[in-house]
């Protein structure tokens, strides 16, 4: 074990994000002006606001057509109608719909209240919603791309939100798009200082990584969705992972 | 938004624990020898591992009585007999019973598989099992309080342990047991960069601190199990808050 530190740094100087900005060129800049330079083994992880509204996921909820099933569901959690109808079109499932409750399973796989889509730091009328990347991995493999064509530096990159968890008060971030990251690390068939197997067998780095970047991100008027972070492990870069990896599939969902 | 990095380090030096150490002294010795002064703004985040062998946690499996529905447990599960008494007595509900899978309600309130009931890393026969501290939250602040009367110094403390999530692949991070910091944030009122009020409204700082320190600990035979963290923004710290904090209530609990 190295005594190298992970350093993870909040970088502020990004403006609002519209879609017609150049992302890459924003972040960098950001970077730049904070003093960080990039290297292949440095991870930038990154609030998934900012990529969606630069993909330009808004929705206007004075244009949605609200469905029977929409309207049902709304008056059991208490939302709006129309808000629940975009819910649904991101959506598999609904796992649980109880009063200001709605959790479904999201398009991507993520299980997740109203599907994440997001009301707040969303500029404009109060009528626009923001979904989540149409395939957040996807989103950070050409992010990634641009950035090793600008740079010549090819840093992972991880794509963030903050989700609740069943059993545990708060919000903690979590992976929802990677590249460049081994996400999850296998461990099967590795022994403890007994030489007995781990019980362990599956270490989830993105989300473990998205946690504390998520916190540093901050949550509230002057958050940042940018951080910077340096001296990961080698071996938790991959040329071929990506945030799905992370998905527990639906035929071992104990929880549905 | 300072330019201060949050940095993490994984502190090795610590040699196998037993209930006989003194943990306090240990700790500050390898935190000495790689060279991490103590300031009263860091936080020390320790796996559960040590603290319960420290606290002499162990249960020897042949010195356990084996009643009928533990017998009926595990024969669902396909686990030991002894080692589903053991969780059982950890527990104060069953959550989940299928064919390798034993999810309870730990006493402590943590919904986790095998009520944590550790046989990795576990020196002996292979007979013995390892459980959570009594009151991992007393644990985090008795250790804060002897190291601040070792060295005047307060750092906030946090005990991690590593479980499995249930939409997720792979273990993350979690406090078990904390003093010193503010385990959860509550932003309720706060407003976004719109001046509306934030949808997220509870941030698990603890939780997201520790899943970064377990990444780094390491699950594998070369782990260490303390970390050092330097560069905690100032409102994290907290005199009153705990781990029991991140509960969800039973009350609340959409998933039992």
């Amino acid at each position: 074990m190295s005594l190298a530190p992970l350093t993870l740094l909040a970088v502020p100087g990004l403006p609002e994000i519209t879609h017609h900005v150049n992302l890459t060129l924003l972040i960098l800049t950001a970077l730049e002006e904070s003093g960080c330079d990039l290297r292949d083994t440095d991870a930038l992880l990154i609030g998934q606001k900012i990529i969606s509204k630069a993909e330009n996921r808004f929705v206007d909820l004075d244009s949605v057509r609200v469905s029977p099933r929409a309207r049902e569901l709304a008056a059991r959690c208490g939302k709006d109608p129309r808000l629940v109808e975009v819910i649904l079109g991101e959506s598999t499932q609904v796992v649980r719909c109880a009063p200001r409750v709605l959790i479904v399973r999201h398009r991507l796989g993520l299980v997740v209240a109203n599907a994440a889509v997001d009301q707040s730091n969303v500029p404009g009328s109060a009528s626009r919603a923001l979904l989540l990347p149409l395939d957040p991995d996807a989103s950070a493999a050409r992010l990634r791309e641009s950035i090793r064509a600008a740079t010549g530096r090819a840093p992972a990159i991880v794509i963030t939100d903050s989700f609740g968890r069943p059993w545990r008060q708060g919000v903690c971030g979590t992976a929802i798009g990677s590249a460049g990251l081994l996400t999850l690390l296998d461990l099967r068939g590795a022994s403890d200082r007994e030489g007995r197997p781990l019980q362990v067998t599956q270490v989830a780095i993105a989300d473990a990584l998205a946690a504390t970047a998520a916190l540093l991100m901050g949550e509230a008027a002057e958050g940042t969705p940018l951080v910077h972070a340096r001296g990961l492990p080698r071996h938790f870069l991959s040329e071929s992972a990506n945030a799905a990896l992370l998905q527990r599939p639906v035929r071992e969902d104990l929880f549905q």
